[in-house]
């Protein structure tokens, strides 16, 4: 959030509404091309690991009322983030939906609120600018982080110097919505342990697993924000440790460590800044399941279609998740990660993560 | 959490041990009478202005197999808790639920997790001991707090004195599970704001509102867990600050405010600890949709049908309540805090709040 940032996302978002000038300057009608955002074009990266958006692209033009409307709603909203950049503010996704109504031109308020926030994705597509660059806030974050780590935020009201262990409660330091704000001074951190449940994450810190083993213990909270999954990335790339990500062991848990390493379809533009290709999964693997005799549930239908649509995805396409996957389908049964408690409340940090961490090598 | 509320704690988990064991002792078949806890036998205590249970009770008997089987679970589970005391530990209500696969009898064992956590309710409501105070965590709280406050916070590795805005980043201050164990040092603050949802809550922080007001912005999430509500009332009651609730303006926000203002049907045996029947509603009332001709939706059926049974419920019996109920079903709308985001993104902070505020006589 440095004004060279700020500055730099401004020319490009100009440079946006330059084009168009030109195109009209030109007797042209303006147009402005954008990758097609769905599943099939979706590729996988081989190279950086992650998935990226394909070749096919769809093209806004004014030459329909339709196309007209969105390219001045872009223009209109162009416009917004160019004095939010200039006047150092910020914003929520809903906030500029509802400011739209604020606007002169009728023509160029959003209808609803998919609207507002497509445009805002592709304007971050064309012009390489990210969201958070345009101080685009999501409505909710909520993630936290504890472990050996000395940080420095730029907040609103200057530079806060914060330990994520000794200057914070329990609940540990809350993550802002964008973490680039985050300068990391001190650490004496091992690894990264990222976990999905806040029951799961309370129990690693009141057994005081984070202060034993030297991890950052973040919190995921379901399906990670973007905020989240971009403080994660860059412990592993500024900080070079070793990222674990540990889930309850069904399909919908597989895809938040999916979207962990290898990004989501929704943010296939950011991929290279959001997601962490090396984050390694820890479990509840299905062979846990086995191995520990952990209390069950029984797949449901929708499970094992979603299983069966993992067995197609280019991220799980390894050999360790075709055999993890295949066996969760054979044994038609899931677990949570606090079924890890049937053992004890110190089974999970005395046993389980210590024997699956040094399996993978990170202990 | 201090020892002598752990002893306490223990000794009334005792007591309840001790009572089947003289009931078995004097020939009896052991039991156990709890309040009823249903909607109809919910009444309104007029001297304390909260909900509370009535006098219809249910007996848990050993006379059947069911029955006996529930009591056996009870006695379980009471040793655990008192174990748990003993040790000073804690542990989320899931892992209660998974914990009991590792009882050594069978038929003590839970079979889904609703008959542990009603358990857990039905041993506070017998016990008069709460569930933080068996050390007992819900899976997420989340709500974090922003304003002139320096406090002291005990945690599992000493204690943490923290300033709810010099000493956190632009996320605030994370509220523990137990708030409890939270002590109050010194404080500038006016009022405190209790805000609905997370946009608006770092708009408001963005804006400074808390600083140029000396309020304590806490953010409600949703309904709020009940960390956030005894952390709310214990604002009031310690320091004797006036709390102000600013939720969307639709009949399930006005809920929220009724579970801060008055306790919920779920937890009316814990209204005297977590209600503050003080505190005011701002808004988004109906009233403020037609005055600052606000965006608005439709109301759904479900909405309507909602409002209407809050014009029969005693929480909403005041001639304010009726008549802003009446006024949203005649204009058939509703609209969200952000709304006021369609008249400038300072508009609540500069206009809204303020005149509502001192309206109200608290600025």
């Amino acid at each position: 959030m440095s004004s060279d940032t700020d500055s730099e996302a401004q020319e490009k978002l100009i440079d946006l509404a330059a084009e168009f000038y030109d195109q009209m300057d030109r007797g042209e009608i303006p147009e402005m091309s954008i990758p097609t955002r769905t599943k099939s074009n979706i590729v996988f990266d081989e190279d950086e690991d992650v998935w990226v958006y394909g070749e096919r692209e769809s093209t806004r033009s004014a030459n329909s009322i339709r196309g007209a409307r969105k390219l001045l709603k872009a223009i209109y909203t162009i416009e917004f983030l160019d004095n939010q950049l200039e006047e150092d503010r910020s914003s929520t996704l809903r906030e500029l939906y509802y400011l739209s109504e604020s606007w002169d031109s009728n023509e160029a308020q959003f209808s609803d609120q998919d609207e507002s926030n497509q445009l805002i994705e592709d304007l971050e597509i064309v012009s390489d600018v990210r969201r958070e660059d345009f101080h685009m806030r999501p409505e909710e974050s909520g993630a936290k982080v504890m472990g050996p780590l000395l940080l420095r935020e730029q907040t609103r009201r200057g530079d806060r110097e914060i330990h994520c262990q000794k200057d914070v409660g329990q609940g540990g330091y809350q993550i802002p919505n964008n973490p680039d704000t985050i300068e990391f001074l001190e650490n004496d951190a091992e690894f990264v342990l990222a976990v999905e449940t806040g029951g799961m994450r309370d129990r690693l810190v009141e057994n005081g697993f984070d202060d034993e083993h030297d991890a950052i213990v973040v919190h995921l909270g379901g399906q990670p924000a973007r905020a989240t999954r971009r403080l994660t990335k860059r412990f592993h790339d500024e900080l070079g440790l070793p990222v674990t990500v540990f889930t309850d062991g069904d399909p919908w848990s597989y895809r938040i460590y999916g979207s962990v390493a290898y990004g989501s379809i929704k943010s296939a533009h950011l991929s290279e800044y959001l997601a962490t290709p090396e984050a390694k999964f820890i479990g509840v693997q299905p062979e846990d399941i086995v191995e520990y005799d952990l209390p069950t549930d029984p797949l449901s239908d929708s499970d094992i279609n979603a299983l069966e649509s993992e067995l197609e995805d280019p991220r799980f396409q390894t050999d360790y998740w075709e055999e993890q996957i295949e066996l969760q389908l054979d044994i038609g049964k899931k677990s949570e990660q606090q079924a890890l408690a049937s053992h004890g409340l110190d089974f999970v940090t005395e046993t389980y993560l210590p024997e699956r961490l040094s399996e993978m090598g990170v202990l």
